[in-house]
């Protein structure tokens, strides 16, 4: 039986608990919000739940349609066990339509269909505020190899086509989304983090409603609310 | 004999004049220094001669190294005609050694050596601050194919080559630079604008003294008299 150690380190959303396995870690959703790199931050109850539960949902579905994360289980209903990896330092950002930070920065219209899915890397590090690098400053710094991008572009797209089909089931248009990925033990890549509101922007197909965490950025509403909307069309335990 | 008509357009640092020749340009350097996107400014008695000299110097020895670029011939100490081109909404940056907005970005120390020469690019648009653009966000972006991008690259890669030995050569080091480039009316690639200590960071060898326009960006000194140790070392007519 897989028991909970001491904190390995504490993020933004998350806690990662050391086991009595040393390939596994146990994960435990927070209450904060954050957003603009901590900038804007708050406590919101039930997020921790909402979050751990939509992203158990998602990845045990994306196991269906075989793609493999670090998720084995979910133990709570703010707590997972996941296999633990080396997390590899980018942000993996996947684009179907314009918005946020790429609208802004290269002025194009919110919502604005893309010719094809962009993946974009940002480099993970709050100091410096993620980032956004080109593939070739990847590989001058050394950041991650060639191979190593190339296999990330063709993961990220692979998890964004199963991931728009699940969303395009419950009405919902997957935006974009934000992915991490680690290695394990033995090297593999492996999709790692969390798939949620948090990480995905995710609009209504019909009234273009805003379900993720938009509604906490742009103070549009109730994020629990929106979340649950989710979590319920995904078919999992909201508490409406 | 080419004659100077009405003004096309005015940038930060040029006018660009309409002659009586279709396929030419007459380029007027102006005494105005910016930096930060427009926010600092000034004018600088004798600094558009001093790009102009040096542009003119560095496109003619570019030239006696089989790289091909607008440059037609010096007409004043502060105008040139060169070939009209539509120029490529990209700013293409090679850089050898971090600085700037790279080291600041990514956390990379001033003066930091590459492993190898960085080329990047920026989208040029004043308004958005010209942003750094990925291959694929210029791709599906549809700013340039991708076969112009990797053209651009492979052509900034040689000027680097050659541009760095003749830097070498006066005890310089060049640390970075952008290029500009653009399209003849037949679509070939040329490359045009400027190069000059406005758009590359020049150190001397020994010294690491700046003889670049962060003289200017970072209240360094006297701006001439940095551009006129370029000037003279490239063996220009200097004004001392
Ligand atoms: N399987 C895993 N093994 C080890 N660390 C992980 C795993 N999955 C995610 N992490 C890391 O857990 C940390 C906590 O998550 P989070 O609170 O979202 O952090 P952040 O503030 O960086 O967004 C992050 O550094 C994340 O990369
Ligand atoms: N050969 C050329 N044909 C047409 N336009 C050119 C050529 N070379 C440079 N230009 C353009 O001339 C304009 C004026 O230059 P500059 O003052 O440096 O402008 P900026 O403010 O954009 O830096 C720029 O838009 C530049 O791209
Ligand atoms: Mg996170
Ligand atoms: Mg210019």
């Amino acid at each position: 039986k897989v028991e909970k150690k001491e904190l390995l380190y504490e993020g933004k959303a998350k806690r990662v608990y050391r086991t009595n396995d040393e390939n596994i870690v146990w994960i435990e959703y927070k209450d904060s919000a954050t957003a603009f790199n901590g900038e804007k931050k708050a406590e919101i109850a039930g997020k921790g739940r909402l979050n751990n539960e939509i992203t158990s949902l998602l990845f045990s579905k994306l196991k269906e349609n075989d793609i493999e994360s670090h998720f084995l289980k979910k133990v709570s209903e703010t707590e997972q066990l996941v296999k633990r990896v080396n997390i590899i330092p980018l942000e993996v950002i996947v684009r179907n339509f314009a918005a946020g930070s790429f609208s802004k920065r290269l002025g194009v219209e919110e919502g604005k269909k893309l010719n094809y899915p962009l993946v974009e890397f940002c480099l993970k590090n709050d100091d410096l505020g993620d980032p956004l690098v080109t593939d070739d400053q990847i590989d001058v710094l050394e950041i991650a190899t060639k191979d190593d991008v190339s296999s990330l572009k063709d993961r990220a797209k692979e998890v964004n086509q199963v991931l728009t089909g699940f969303f395009q089931e419950i009405g919902v248009r997957l935006i974009d989304f934000k992915l991490e990925f680690g290695k394990d033990l033995e090297g593999n890549i492996l999709l790692a983090d969390e798939v949620s509101p948090d990480t995905c922007r995710l609009w209504d197909i019909e009234t273009n409603e805003k379900l993720d965490k938009d509604v906490f950025r742009r103070d549009l509403g109730d994020l629990n609310n929106a979340y649950e909307t989710i979590l319920g069309r995904l078919g999992g335990p909201t508490h409406v």
